[in-house]
């Protein structure tokens, strides 16, 4: 599919990545950018990466596919730092947890006879790190490719096959769609996470359950990933969280004045929701 | 420790009762009380109970420990029912999950010879009925055994030795500590899990991952269950409530102007909570 790839940003996803292409493609020569030696030590050690550049222009001057790995915040700062080594006919992606703003970047510095598709495959960990690096992280995961009226359409095709090939199944949104349908999904999850963590007491951690530890698992994330997630996605997020606070407002009023009836269907609608959820049996997705 | 005891409720929690008592001591003679023949008999077949009362008053007749495991709504009911029938002596408790109102309650209805202790084993899961019971559901689990000014210190030993030699590790709370505690460490992370789910769509749902999955589990639980403990516990469900929404109310502010440092000390602190969290190991805890 593609003989060259480039991964910059040799983390979890990066490393992973890394794996996973050679492992379905032995034959892909696979450069590796990070700014850590000890990183791309690592990611070399393990066979994620064939070989690594020094600097990050050079990386990708003969790729045909360059994936950006690094955090959402240093996506706009190497798409700077690449454009204008990126070669003809090359397709650049990123696996960041937001779309609009990277995407709106991505096509402003990638031009043609070059492209540039937003990608977000699914899949993570509380773990950091290419020591945390598995060769199927990706495997029967979500991966959303975004199509904006500016997006090349054959690039996206073969974006798509792409992560298809690794194992994902593979969705198509618009950048604004992908921000609102994630800032619901799994921005809002966390941030109700947070919320409930940040009241406990020693003494009532000490009741704690499976519940407590299922319901706000997440909100042990990193802080200063979630920090550049929720800021870059605010637009779609600060409706959503109104709306989450709208919700609770109305239980806490119901709970007042002891409305037995629009209580049990409050929860009955959310049970249904849940219940009737079936999980697509990805056991990496996050 | 007991050679005669009574399980108003035989479902879920009442059935595992039955087999954890019966593996525990085999010379126990267990008697089981529930309105539904079709449970009573899955009960005696599954080897939970040894017997079954005709009626609920007959069944605590000659008991030294009673223990109700109906639904919360039905346990001010049930301790009226059995009052004029425990015998001397007797301890009577039950396994609800809200405590003020029904050790209230208790110790209205049972009164010297006899005693009313109030307990709350946190075992559980999704599942309900006799058919799901398991013999080890309250291994390694924390019960709350509660002692207000009026609960007989012999009685509180007696259920808390009970519990411990179930497995259970055992805390003590006065009701009204104990209705705060769970408030804040179960009821509300139900509330958080309920209302991240109603406001999901299909569309998003196809973009759920793990964390969404974990974050929400606890909200399929059964809604009738649900309103009896939320509305019971209202006193204390309320406050928390408002409290959970200021913490969204203020993340909702930081990303309106965009405070970077102030979102990220607003993530750690919940970060830090939930990463220093950690499991006392009990698998069936809920």
């Amino acid at each position: 599919m593609f003989d060259r790839v480039t991964i910059i940003g040799v983390g979890l996803l990066g490393g992973s990545l890394g794996l996973a292409i050679k492992s379905r493609w032995p034959g892909c020569r696979v450069t590796g950018y990070g700014h850590r030696a000890s990183t791309i030590e690592l990611a070399l050690k393990s066979g994620a990466i064939d070989q690594a550049a020094a600097d990050v222009g050079a990386s990708v001057k003969d790729a045909q596919l360059v994936v950006l790995c690094t955090p959402v915040s240093l996506i706009a700062e190497y798409l700077e730092q690449i454009s204008a080594h990126v070669p003809a006919g090359a397709i650049v992606t990123d696996v960041g947890s937001t779309k609009e703003s990277i995407v709106h970047e991505g096509e402003r510095q990638i031009r043609s006879p070059a492209y540039f598709v937003g990608s977000h495959p699914m899949a993570g960990s509380e773990k950091r790190g290419v020591d945390a690096a598995k060769v199927d992280l990706f495997e029967h995961a979500t991966c959303i490719v975004t199509r904006s009226p500016q997006t090349d359409r054959d690039a996206a095709d073969k974006v798509t096959a792409f992560w298809s090939a690794l194992g994902m199944r593979v969705i198509s949104h618009t950048p604004a769609d992908h921000d609102r349908l994630v800032g619901l999904v799994s921005h809002l999850p966390h941030i109700a996470a947070a919320a409930v963590a940040r009241l406990q007491t020693p003494k009532s951690l000490q009741l704690a359950g499976k519940g407590f530890e299922d319901t706000t698992r997440v909100a042990a994330g990193d802080a200063k990933l979630w920090v550049d997630i929720l800021l870059d996605n605010r637009k779609q997020i600060v409706p959503s969280l109104t709306r989450l606070i709208d919700e609770l407002r109305d239980l806490e009023n119901l709970l007042r004045v002891q409305d037995e009836d629009e209580i049990e269907l409050w929860l009955q609608e959310a049970a249904k929701v849940r219940g009737d959820y079936v999980s697509p049996s990805k056991p990496n997705a996050g």
